[in-house]
């Protein structure tokens, strides 16, 4: 069961290397007095100190650590507590090449970076679980730590003998027979059979790399694998006696792993947040971010911590702007505003040194706290302490959008229409973004999440059905649900293996359709859709499509739209069918960004969902915590002109002032008793 | 000898992969209903085959393959019997890895994809023999065997130990001595001497790829070692019994192998056309597709089959689009206007899983006969049934365009003027595109054939004169041809070593000009040429030119255009001198499409060439079979409006309708007597 | 101490391989022929000549080569001998595989291209040692022979564990202590402390890449064992008994080595010029052409030789143009105008074959005199004799622009504010041209040269501060100098550490501001910056900036422009600081070429700089040689029109015309005495 997570404040602080400055004890002792000017009350201390907690093989110094979070501890300052094995030290890869990864045309790395070590080397584990042990015993129970950091970052994978080994007792695991995988890879096309599970290799680009069910297992066992290291991490710190709760940090719309596996691992979920503001108009990044706090959120469908954020310009972009005045404030409340209980920052203090040395800090190298950026830290440090309680409150969200991993690495592998680009991220961004404009708050869903308290669905290009489930699609719409489908979907089984006779399989009598042919268009061409008189939505909008045509054959679903040109000019693009209590929509094409904005408009009504403000001007971002006692209502003002937003009757200003017009950037939080 | 092909009636039908639905003979009993109802009457089974026919080393099992082969025959559906040589099964690449290749960096690569083994290694020979043989025995000889078909699409190379062992002892073979390989690769250019033909390797970007006459020696060294596998293949096919004649299936434009080498060795030759439809305006697709047909059909100058087409979109473009209604059908009629004697599909039945199971197919996931791609297929299918007397005929063609694989690798790998392109495959689809448009049949010739028959040969950028090449050309125009050379031609000799004294090597008197500078054009910079009054042509336009520019001085031609501009405005762009019995024409710059669309309207005149029709309009295409007692004239509108063409005296219609105007995609195939 | 180097004449003429003519004697002796009618007087021999001087081991045969130089000398025509090293013959790669180097990935490469053997391996250098020896022996004190060629073009680097084993002890040379390596190198950062010395490994992509001091450290060592190899070979030379000067010719703009550290090992410079000319306006590639000239020069501050170009088009380059009519000539005499005293090309015949034979040359394959290229540079040929007395005569400058090579490796390799592209080398040519505009000789530096004698320093992203810079710029200014700073400047130490404090690093005060952040832009974004009223320069005009634009917090300087847009709009674009006896001028953001006309137009001025010309043309480029009784003052037009450039009182015209008018392309040389 996971650990409680309830500090009853936000935290406020960061990642902090203290052991990069150990010879300057005038700079650590500055930096607690520039913390406690910026209302920082939190650290996470020990990310890739490995070489510094354990200089030679099996001897230890973790005196300065303690020392660290003692002199923290004396001034209120809590810490997040690293487990080092983010990065290994020089003289481990020397003495154990084992613990380096391998590339998948098997030749194994040098020592260098971070990030880039087998999860599976036993030697690896063994020396991490004892310097984590090391540490719970140590530091486990010092009063100022409070949660524990594995790792860093997790990702990437390894292809030695050893991770192959482990693929394959996984396959075994999985399918029991030979027999059973050949049948459910495909294997008899090119010759492909295997006779045996010790036959597997990882796929490789110098070898295999085009049967999409192995490369689909591959991932999925990489993310198990990870999982299985990290439990293991866990059980070194249990052993060493600390109960407190651990969290790993995730990252943006990362690729490599299945994050929903990890709802089970962590106690909280915690992510680094590094938006590309000012590249394009903020809004539209605002909802690009927003999207990504709500995947984190509703992992566990829990507040989560915003683990790093960039308090100036980063290093590692290909552009790395300054942020304007403002818009760290506006980004660190928009994290609070979908469900954080923290702002933490990389970094506290700038790196003397090395690859990250001009990535934005706290504390500069300049030294001072007379710079902007550490104005504006200060200013998150008050906002924070104003919104005192608001932390722990809880969200709930009305409308659901599924953006599985599982359905996005099958897509992104598909040998199909668009080789170029199926656009599968775009079109669930595109529906998300319309629903949040309706005001509501959104989930951000996998098919393993349940959708029963969900008034609204969107499964945008649900290619891959795992584990049946077109029925929970089905019982979710018979039982009152509006569920909105499109093209490109249910064509596959959790194998990526097609499924015969029709689709979208199992719900061709649900939509009242079933597909014939899709066409791809290149990058210059388009095509529309013409709404049909009398839709019963009522849309009058032409809108136009790109990238994807869909066609399909109706049996008994009302079409509300048609194609306006090529030879399937006059064919369905939108339809509609009642089923059961509920309502079945499917979108036969790419549609652009303003038919979603029209359609949600008019079928959220239809479905009866209620938002908390009626009207929601373009560029404003409006989302709802709550707690057993309060509604907090979060209205954030990412356009670049004032946007009127009276406060509407019933709230209170928690946060923000009180006029009707909202600058932008501007903040306004709202309370009102439940 | 080559073996007689001989069929009554266009072959119908294509790819098929039974073995992939053995647990399913509900679908392997459909299937056949489905083939008869489309008029399909051969199908291509065994390709790939390996895994099913030879589970485990030794252990064969072809009892099932018998069975479909009766199924098929059964049903008067004839089979083209494939060799499985195109993918070997996994137990074979772990017993064996030398059965893998190497690639350029001397690493072996992984069991995977397919087309991947060493042609040399005499386990995967032996291997490959085996089962050959086993195949003719059992079924080489079976009545509903028509043909077979061996392996799939040839092509790549491998770098292993053994393969460069060959390639020593195929220079050896060659050269004789080192002194001349030396003498012939100029080796003494950065210390490069061999001292023996044992220090020879094969290129590399890890070590030598700049060494040209290496490079293309490489080069036609693995066209030789894949023909040496091919005959390998034959040889086991007639151990095994079976006298049928033997075909490759042979790539689109593919620069790997040199198919002239082919001719010889394959009994048909058949290929597998895949034109990117709607991607351009149709009637450039068609320019394409046409000429590669024709360079096809001109490897043996007989028919030929379309081995394998796409009944709707493929699946490994980077966008697939769908074909536009009517596209199919005047696609396949093209293979057959251009000499193909069948029209054949990848795939007849789509594959469950894998990477490719998104490529169109006659019968495809969902399983029904109701789809349009399946009317579509069967509206082929009677096409070829009505057209069926047309089968066999053969073409004449009294122009031919140059095009040799030797010198297209020599000048891709030239170090020159141009390193980004030197387009010369675009300079010779000018020339064929020009003639093709005065509606004449035209082959695509290589430097090996005969020119004796042509009345007009154009040999674009003829860079390298193989065997005495200019000798040929010389004679062609002594004897009355007429002969177009252009800029960069005659430079180099078979090793790529350059000629001396003055170029076009051997044709200075021939042409009346020798050629002094090559200027290269950035790609936003061009030339014109402007005609030269009273020239004996009556050319009048002015045309531009782009990427290269040859400065000539004139010795005895006629100048009839000069150069627009530059320093060498006024300079000539283009002459001609009266040589022998005929014409010799030389264009110094790479000019635009309209001014070979005018030159050929003039020159096709002079040269007293007849073509069927006396007004080809824009974007038809017109091409003349014919057999003893008839000729077969196909007109196709490629264009996308209407076009008239009025049915010329003493022609009746074979197919398509006698109105004045044809539709676009509209075919019309005329007959008469000779 | 460097040899003197002093032939009384230009040397031209330029690489000769007459080891590719040996069995054609005819064309030996018609070359000599050629060679005289031209005014060629000097040739390069022996480059990549190895295989036949050595063609198995350790059976030497000079004899064809004495013969050569014998035939040369006999008609006054000198030679300049290169060692083999450039390229080793196959049986050294086949019996010592150490010889060849070793990629970043540890794998080595094979035989093949040139320039790629290891300078560590002891094998290679000894057998490079025994040639180079026993050419001296033979040929070093021939009369006919007058300067030492090491090999060619020296660059690239190896990987191999002989190189690293070097690596490490030039580390431990330069650091002394593994604590002062790990300090320097900032390694606590991600946990890569090392043990000791033993434990370093050179960068790679397949481990470390970003650790920016061992990536710097490595391009110096590599400098470093180059310089080392290079001193091996003079020690051979030496030890053969020849005493004639040395030279090895470098590469434009070349990244891979720092030229600096050439100074004192090679006695004279010599260099390979290959602009691009007629890509853009010719103008523009004379500035970048002449900016290089001017940093081979500054090198040594001495005469330089051109020691190659080409005759006619390249063919390694994209597109490999034709010079146009006058070009080469210019492009000669522009090298003289710069400090060259040769004008030598690559290459005198044409190879037969392999990856040079479409290479320029004097004499092509055609093999006749009567050419465009052999007509021009018959011409050159005769501007030399006619300028015989210019020969030796130096240059100074009254202003110098900073470009030094450890500093754009330290900023290319920056993860900072701009990943794409910081423009370091175009900042530098924007001020180098702007300079050469006001009509002075300019000096390109590093930060080895002493400053004391210029009166204007431009110093442009100076980021690195090597061994105290900062003292060197201060003292420059205090004493009198106008010192021109920019944005990015003074930010590390010479290990790529952060400077705390503040920055400009020691400059704060002179410069009268820090600054506080820095903007990176998007390429599509740009600010601008307007002049303040009154400012003392007197500029008025509003000028672009784009890419970098910096935040300063002024002390005590004069804002002479300020932002015009942004957040930052009103802050200091560029400001003034009169210090000691001199100028300090910031230059805040990446400012458009039309601002730093505009501001050394003033600046100028300001320092009292008198230019040889009144007023300079647009496209017009004067320089200044002079000995110790003359100056010559070189007046060549590379606009696309006429311009007018009088001829000033007191001036005689020694080459060219005296017309007002010079047309483009032409040259005018004027004298007078001093």
């Amino acid at each position: 069961m996971a650990k409680k997570i309830e500090y009853g404040r936000f935290l406020h602080g960061g990642d902090y290397n203290p052991e990069q400055w150990l010879n300057r004890p005038d700079i650590l002792k500055k930096d607690i007095e520039y913390f406690k000017e910026a209302h920082i009350n939190t650290v996470s201390v020990g990310i890739f100190s490995w070489a510094v907690l354990e200089p030679e093989e099996g001897k230890y110094n973790l005196d300065w650590l303690e020392q660290i979070i003692d002199n923290l501890y004396k001034e209120r300052i809590y810490t997040i507590l690293a487990t080092p094995s983010g990065a290994r030290p020089k003289w481990m890869a020397d003495k154990y090449p084992e613990v380096l990864r391998m590339d998948p045309d098997r030749t194994r790395r040098f020592f260098g970076g971070r990030h880039n070590h087998c999860y599976t080397s036993p030697v690896y584990r063994e020396k991490v679980h004892a310097i984590d042990k090391l540490l719970s015993q140590r530091l486990g129970s010092h009063p100022g730590v409070i949660l524990w950091h594995i790792s860093n970052e997790f990702g990437g994978e390894c292809y030695c003998p050893l991770c192959q080994q482990k693929f394959r007792e996984w396959l075994k695991e999985k399918y029991g027979t030979i027999e059973k995988l050949n049948s459910s890879w495909c294997t008899t096309f090119w010759s492909h059979t295997y006779n045996s599970f010790d036959q597997i290799e990882a796929p490789s680009p110098k070898g295999e790399d085009a049967l999409h069910a192995l490369n689909l297992d591959w991932k999925r066992f990489v993310t198990d694998r990870t999982l299985d290291f990290i439990k293991e991490e866990i059980s070194a710190i249990r052993e060493g006696g600390s109960e407190l709760p651990v969290t790993a940090n995730l990252m943006y719309d990362y690729n490599g792993l299945d994050y929903k596996k990890f709802r089970d691992v962590l106690d909280v979920v915690s992510w680094d947040n590094y938006p590309g503001w000012h590249k394009k108009e903020e809004y539209l990044t605002a909802i690009d971010a927003g999207m990504q706090h709500d995947l984190m959120r509703s992992i566990k469908k829990q507040p989560f911590l915003l683990m790093e954020s960039c308090p100036s310009a980063t290093n590692w972009k290909p552009i790395n702007k300054l942020k304007k005045p403002g818009m760290m404030l506006a980004a660190s409340l928009q994290a609070v505003a979908h469900g954080s209980d923290s702002v933490l920052y990389f970094q506290l203090h700038q790196s003397q040194g090395a690859s990250e040395k001009f990535h934005g800090a706290v504390i500069d190298h300049y030294g001072g706290d007379d710079t902007r950026v550490f104005k504006e830290v200060t200013e998150v440090g008050e906002a924070l302490v104003k919104l005192q309680e608001v932390c722990g409150s809880q969200m709930k969200a009305p409308a659901a959008v599924l953006y599985d991993r599982e359905n996005n690495w099958a897509i992104q592998d598909v040998q199909g229409p668009r080789n170029e680009n199926m656009f599968y991220t775009e079109a669930v961004q595109k529906q998300y973004r319309a629903l949040r404009e309706q005001g509501l708050n959104v989930d951000v869903i996998s098919m393993e999440h349940d959708l029963s308290d969900y008034k609204i669905v969107a499964a945008p290009m649900a290619y891959m059905f795992l584990d049946g489930y077109e029925k929970q699609l089905r019982t979710f719409a018979e039982n009152g649900g509006t569920l909105v489908l499109t093209y490109w979907s249910g064509l596959v089984d959790g194998t990526d293996k097609c499924l015969l006779g029709g689709t979208p399989y199992g719900l061709m009598e649900a939509v009242g359709l079933r597909t014939e042919e899709i066409d791809a268009l290149y990058d210059w061409e388009e095509n529309f859709g013409i709404p049909e008189n009398g839709n019963h939505l009522g849309i009058t909008g032409t809108y136009t499509c790109k990238n994807l045509c869909e066609l399909v054959k109706v049996s008994d679903a009302e079409v509300l739209m048609r194609y306006g040109k090529d030879f399937y000019a006059g064919r369905p693009v939108l339809t509609h069918k009642a089923y059961g209590k509920g309502h079945v929509y499917y979108v036969c094409a790419d549609m652009e960004q303003a038919f979603y904005e029209d359609f949600y408009g008019r079928t959220v009504k239809e479905a009866g969902v209620q938002a908390p403000l009626e009207f929601v001007p373009a560029g404003v971002s409006v989302t709802l915590r709550e707690n057993e006692a309060y509604q907090y209502l979060f209205i954030q003002n990412f356009a670049r002109e004032p946007k009127a937003v009276p406060v509407p009757a019933g709230y209170e200003v928690l946060y923000g002032t009180e006029k009707e017009v909202l600058a932008p950037l501007e903040t306004r939080i709202l309370k009102r008793s439940k």
